[in-house]
């Protein structure tokens, strides 16, 4: 068994699965959605936090796509919000369809996540599962409602930031792994252990993008170099660097950001210039090492079998090395 | 005890309801919609199918008032959908703040009505409410994707447009009936003859509307007479109209649907005489009776003492002869 298994598994559930039928306007954007892939990392660690207590990880399967269902209703209602145009460089389903559709799609992608997860929870875990659920996914508003302030708001510290990308990504993870412990029968400390485990990932892997769209390799970064930097978008980089920054560089910055048109390559190499000059890029490894270290400590702690934790240090080394 | 204990109940509960309260963009608009009031016809409908078989209905109370958040949450969104300035004479939430947050905060109600359905059902009941509230919810969003598919569709069948009021409206009073009966220990036929006493009222219910729309007392009515007819709005009414005139009344209906500038009094006049002329008024009362006497049938056939159903029979009339 590895990690290749646990994909095809999910991807054979999710492919099979019918949301609905008609009227069409509902259900195609959910089929659309669903069909653009991703890496498919939630229903992964459901699976992985499952297998470190019980070899039968099959029977988690239902329960961990729910993720990957509530994941995506998120994401259709956040492209909303968000006016992006494309998804994984295909138009996002508001684009496609319309803002209507969209809204009442997601709507019923989140019913269908609920039933989803009821459909693969026994009846001693069905309480705790779903209201463990609802609370993730309140979180995850407030993290999507605390983001969309924060655009809006000048003097974001760090950690508000971290607090945002916390709710808003890093729960999720850590819901994931502690669906799949308690669905394998682990006790109430060791879920809880892979819960903080999976949003000190969470926050780790979030901040990674951050970086990475600055400092990334662009041949192996997905999306193109200094997107961020263009948007004006308050990364972690960008909080750093106005927190840090000082007289001319002070100066720089702030000139860049209040810029409505300029030449997007010139900006980049400025904005990165200055990053680098405030060492940026080696505050946020520092910080985003903090936080993969805390993970790792937890892991260390668990009193779980070394053997039995090969697969989820694996699948866990593979999101920190990523360079997209 | 009688439907003002129940109605007061409800209002106690719901207005002592915490749903969160950071980042309070996320909440207010929650705690704003609920408090524009309402009938609070469906959580009535909760306890009246608990009283039917138990005395202690006060059990169903946070069961019941689950049922008005989700409605609440459907109309948030609706409002976005249907671009409605105002609801109960006060700006629609996503007009007093803005569509993104009238979209989050609607998804967040969402998990708070099945956070709130959880807290208010004993587990050997669980597992079946959440299916058949799932279910619902479902159904109502296709019946608002239906709606919004027959806004661009010219040819809408009388059965279609009573299919979709059904899912639209009409399941979520079954629903609430079912629900009560449920959790006071009704076998699975007497929940299932509720359920289906529930839809038959909400369709008479739904069609009322469109019959008071334009002939409503203008004194008693809540809503502008006529309004329907201002906006060509495919009601029961015109669905019927369509199907029956002929020669010289068609093309006068078609010309007043088709202009789009005219003087509003003057087109509600014309539209209501081309009706008189078609007997519309009494065709839509016969299709309201035929559906409150099928429920009045079913209420009839279900065991259950006929003093236990008179608070149930009391409530539903009160239903079928409001004036607005």
């Amino acid at each position: 068994m590895n990690l290749s298994h646990f994909s095809s598994a999910i991807h054979d559930f999710l492919s099979q699965y019918t949301y609905g039928n008609q009227p069409t306007e509902l259900y195609a954007p959910i089929d659309y959605l669903m069909q653009l892939g991703g890496k498919r990392m939630r229903p992964i660690l459901v699976l992985l936090g499952y297998q470190l207590f019980d070899d039968n990880w099959q029977k988690a399967i239902p329960a961990a796509s729910s993720v990957e269902v509530f994941h995506n209703f998120t994401l259709m209602h956040d492209d909303i919000m968000d006016k992006a145009p494309l998804r994984r460089n295909k138009p996002t389903v508001h684009t496609k369809w319309n803002e209507n559709i969209a809204i009442l799609s997601g709507d019923v992608m989140l019913v269908k996540a609920y039933e989803m997860l009821m459909q693969g929870v026994e009846d001693r875990y069905l309480r705790k599962a779903l209201q463990k659920f609802s609370r993730c996914a309140t979180w995850v508003c407030e993290g999507q409602q605390w983001d969309m302030n924060f655009e809006q708001n000048q003097d974001v510290s760090e950690n508000e930031y971290i607090e945002m990308i916390r709710l808003k990504t890093a729960v999720l993870l850590g819901f994931s792994l502690e669906l799949g412990a308690m669905l394998a029968g682990a006790d109430d400390t060791l879920q809880e252990q892979l819960r903080l485990f999976g949003e000190n990932i969470g926050i780790g892997f979030q901040l990674k993008d951050d970086l990475l769209d600055v400092y990334g390799n662009p041949d192996k970064f997905g999306k193109q170099i200094g997107g961020d930097i263009i948007a004006n978008k308050k990364t972690f980089l960008l909080i750093e660097a106005l927190q840090t920054a000082e007289n001319e560089l002070k100066q720089e910055l702030d000139h860049w950001l209040s810029l409505s048109e300029f030449e997007p390559q010139e900006k980049i190499r400025a904005v990165t210039k200055i990053y680098d000059n405030l060492n940026i890029k080696t505050k946020t490894e520092d910080k985003i090492n903090s936080f993969f270290s805390e993970a790792f400590g937890l892991l260390k702690e668990m009193k779980i079998a070394p053997e039995r934790k090969l697969l989820l240090e694996e699948f866990t080394k593979w999101l920190i090395e990523r360079e997209s």
